[in-house]
């Protein structure tokens, strides 16, 4: 539960953001940029582009971990959090995120193992992305991730909550998302005094 | 419930047979192919390659399919029912697989709609893909695929089941395997009658 | 797949509805109520009391059924179908409902192998009592239950659309609730084909 | 994430042990026994019989708690964590145990609520009661437990783990069983010193 360096308790904390989705005008894409906003202070999100990973095949990653994969479990193992921004495709993840996760997973030096990581979603309609919300949580029980418990941040009805630029302007949103990132923050530096 | 046309109940039953795994020593491609050797007379199993499914993105699809997503999507129309293998990864479904289900599921034309389904799942470990083969069963709730019911088919301690070869030699796993594509059959000719 | 007897398929339709809550003013039982109102000719939707099963104990099972359990597992070996309300407690099923499926699910005679079942739900927040409503069909998978696909009844928002007298006045929830129960028919009347 | 009293971080650590199973010979209760025993020191592990909470029914909860739920409540908060030891049955949690989780789960004083939760199941099968450890998991997300990560405590073949007595004679479970308490013991201290 603890990593392996045990920095400040009040150090910057730099979370690794990853969107679910590759569509331009992703509702989950403009929710990282709003959380972005709306980090605490100390907090700095910065967005993780995932196109470039490679689908899984088992074969390949014998042979070893393709470049912008191993780039990516880097990246993923320097931050000193996760946070996810997911939609839900079908009632579960998205294949784009699910491949990422799946790369990082492989032992030795899994990036999630220990780690704070907090999970989001939107949507059209009325769910929120909970299924996919809590498929992922089910996927973070077994790679040990340290995963922010609820209340969950669903966000249904994301057209009438972001504006025609993507901005969340949904105020109740923005301050129940902003609460959400300081319970982050919390669990970060809990994590570090471990 | 229906499908367009209403063959003869006793026309030949062609199964579009999908694998989670790319890999080449992969259980699940196994576990399809012992099914190809099990079924009922009049079945018949055609794996379907998936290698070549670009990973999804909302923003090419309103372009229009991708060749390989589009001739995916006719193979699985034309069959008579899909029948998965899927390995777990991580307590859930792997990229692969889920990335193909997401490009199928839009509509129109989405090729499970009151299609009939299987699901199969082989692991080294004890638990059998049990997450994965639930996951795809919620994940077709939404797509009204007419998924067959339990017992599971759950293949845990794979290597002790399957040969050097990839056969797959425990003979009360060949009978129970035997014994569920027999059901899919009744469930395929049931719903012809529909 | 098939039901012990073959009746005529276009037979009287009698389904026994289960409310997952025991609450006078519960949601979901007036959703039963309003799908009594709403069946399809030919279909008769039975509420049964839930309120005297006994918590489960497996010694007392050995030692035979609970009067009350008894005459439950009967009527639902005698109905054509089940049909659920359900409320969702901390995402998942009520114990009231949970604790009637556990005692009928034991075999011999396991009253709902083969069973038509159509899921419902209703809550005052968004999600519709989504969580319940998935894990109520993992349960019916292992039991085998014909479970009607989706498109899932998810009701939120419910204080908006039932009334004060607890009835249901949403006329496009109505509309939706009443295609759903023609789906159930049709899989009755499917099932008794096979 | 903090409790209401910050206790100095190697204060004995009082653990509350819920079985979800009344039935005398039950494995998961004799799991429950077996963590007893192998509690690393200063951790005591103290089981509450869940036989005597009646079934919810919110008509009554709001009339006032029966006085064996208040009793239970009372005990949970008071608890530095709880360990559960449940069976699965049809995929899902018992009612038993879902009963005793929906009564504690109503605010205020909800004591769960940034409580230590660890999860172990026991089955005669292979599964290990994984789907009502998962199951259980989502339950507490929205309790906002602080729920002990993986691996997780799925004891599959338990016939074969257990003697006659109900005792656990498999070494490597039991070495399995006390890291995960040890875990739990660190869970619990570093939650008092968040």
């Amino acid at each position: 539960m603890t990593t392996a360096t045990a920095p400040d308790a009040d150090a910057p904390i730099r979370v690794l953001g990853l969107s679910g989705s590759l569509r331009k005008g992703s509702f989950n894409t403009a929710l990282l940029r709003a959380a972005g906003e709306l980090a605490p202070e100390g907090m700095r999100i910065e967005p993780y582009d995932l196109a470039a990973i490679p689908m899984y095949n088992d074969d390949i990653r014998q042979a070893g971990y393709p470049e912008p994969v191993a780039a990516m479990r880097t990246a993923m193992r320097d931050a000193d959090a996760i946070l996810i921004a997911s939609p839900e495709y079908n009632r579960s993840v998205p294949a784009l995120l699910k491949n990422a996760i799946d790369w990082a997973s492989r032992q030795p030096d899994q990036p999630f193992d220990g780690k704070p990581l907090a999970i989001m979603g939107a949507s059209r309609g009325a769910l929120g992305a909970a299924f996919a919300n809590h498929h992922l949580r089910q996927i973070f029980v077994v790679l040990n991730a340290v995963t922010l418990g609820g209340p969950e941040v669903m966000v249904g009805g994301s057209p009438d909550k972001f504006d025609d630029a993507r901005r969340l302007v949904h105020e109740p949103t923005r301050t129940f998302l902003a609460a959400h990132l300081e319970r982050l923050a919390a669990l970060v530096r809990s994590n570090r005094g471990g």
